[in-house]
């Protein structure tokens, strides 16, 4: 099931860190990287660091955009390290190994998610996430280095994952509440749901493109920790189409 | 109670990794280091790799056995990655935390112990260790970077003495991933809601009350996992509330 974990590094600007992430990977059992315009990739620095995960890094995927690294996924979890002015749920590491495991489980696609070295993730980046992790670090000097972080969370990930063998039904319990996985909107499905949903809202007049306040990040942090599924996602397109047409003129209007 | 936990790194062949090893310790809260006669320090590279974690490589002692770098401890843990022919008390990362934290509280002083990159502790330096602490990793790729492994146990450390703190951040930790509850709506500002929501679906032509389908229960069920808060609340209103006005016909009409 870990292999349906993939690590997600956004902007690296150093490639011993992608080497360095290679092989805290490799060293907990994971084994997808994605890059996502990373400054240097190939390199020999990386393959120096990777020390022996030469597998992982001849497998790394690099792409052009974050929303393509998170093809599939039904849960993202990104970390962050600072306070952010729009409040998202919150988790700790340890939390994140067991919800990755628990999804995995179920035949989910996960992504963790890292920013660059020296500013973490944007705001519109951490939008597109279900969840922040926050490493618990000391305040006065809170930036892990970048591969360290990857260590922190795929121990977490290996930690929740022998529980799991060990104890199977432990991971069905973390699932109790959640919609069958395989029901479950990806990614790709929720992004075109947002676009619909923006652009309705500015056919309706309730978002003013020019003052956007903060709307779709509220929107997407509502619907993002819902799990939506696949049938509750078809309503809600529906409703989105009806009012449109509505917009449009041409609805079938209620007879009263 | 920090203080009283030395990390000990012996006969480190990579001044990079000491440099690491630095900034992992101060990520989590840890100063004291202590070299058992590394290949290389002070130097340029364990510098920078300690990326600011400057005070802690200042004061860094280097000493010429390992009985030196643990005079005056109580609790000594020393890692292990592999299997010994004279089986010894063995923990993980978790329990080696807890134990650091419960005896530095007690006053204690606690040595954790890190071997050379490639051959680890000797025999004979493990036994001198109350316990041997095993970081599980993938059988076939056992081998943690030395850095990583200091960030593992200062990292469960950290988690262990955040815990003991019993701090407010400890108790909002308990609480993450929902929003405060008096910051929810209630069950009454949901009921309003949902008729709200049925009657601006009917509006629009999207609900036929004469075969509603089970629409409103669908519905039910997406927004009632959410735990919606009183600002999500008052989008969703605001959005029926245009919506229904678009209908009317006296809609604040895009211009485009």
């Amino acid at each position: 099931m870990l292999q349906n974990i993939r690590v997600v590094l956004v902007n690296t600007s150093h490639p011993g860190n992608i080497g360095g992430a290679a092989r805290a990977m490799k060293n907990m059992g994971l084994s997808r990287l994605v890059l996502v315009q990373p400054k240097v990739f190939p390199s020999d620095e990386a393959a120096a660091r990777a020390s022996g995960a030469d597998d992982v890094l001849a497998s790394t995927q690099v792409v052009d955009s974050l929303e393509e690294a998170l093809t599939g996924c039904t849960l993202v979890m990104g970390t962050s390290a600072r306070e952010r002015s729009i409040p998202w749920p919150l988790i700790d590491p340890r939390e994140c190994g067991a919800k990755a495991v628990a999804h995995a489980a179920g035949g989910e696609e996960i992504a963790l998610v890292f920013g660059r070295e020296h500013a973490g993730l944007t705001n519109d980046e951490l939008q597109r996430c279900h969840f922040h992790v926050h490493i618990a670090s000391n305040p006065d000097f809170s930036s892990l280095n970048l591969a360290a972080a990857v260590q922190v969370l795929s121990y977490e990930v290996r930690m929740a994952w022998l529980a799991a063998q060990q104890a199977p039904s432990a991971v069905e319990a973390l699932e109790v509440g959640s919609p069958p996985s395989d029901d479950l909107a990806t990614m790709d499905e929720m992004e075109r749901f947002y676009e619909h949903l923006e652009k309705t809202l500015v056919d309706i007049g309730f978002l003013d493109p020019a003052k956007p306040k903060h709307l779709m990040p509220r929107l997407r942090r509502l619907y993002g920790r819902s799990s939506v599924n696949r049938s509750e996602m078809s309503i809600l397109r529906g409703i989105l189409t009806e009012t449109q047409k509505v917009v449009r003129g041409d609805a079938h209007k209620r007879k009263d």
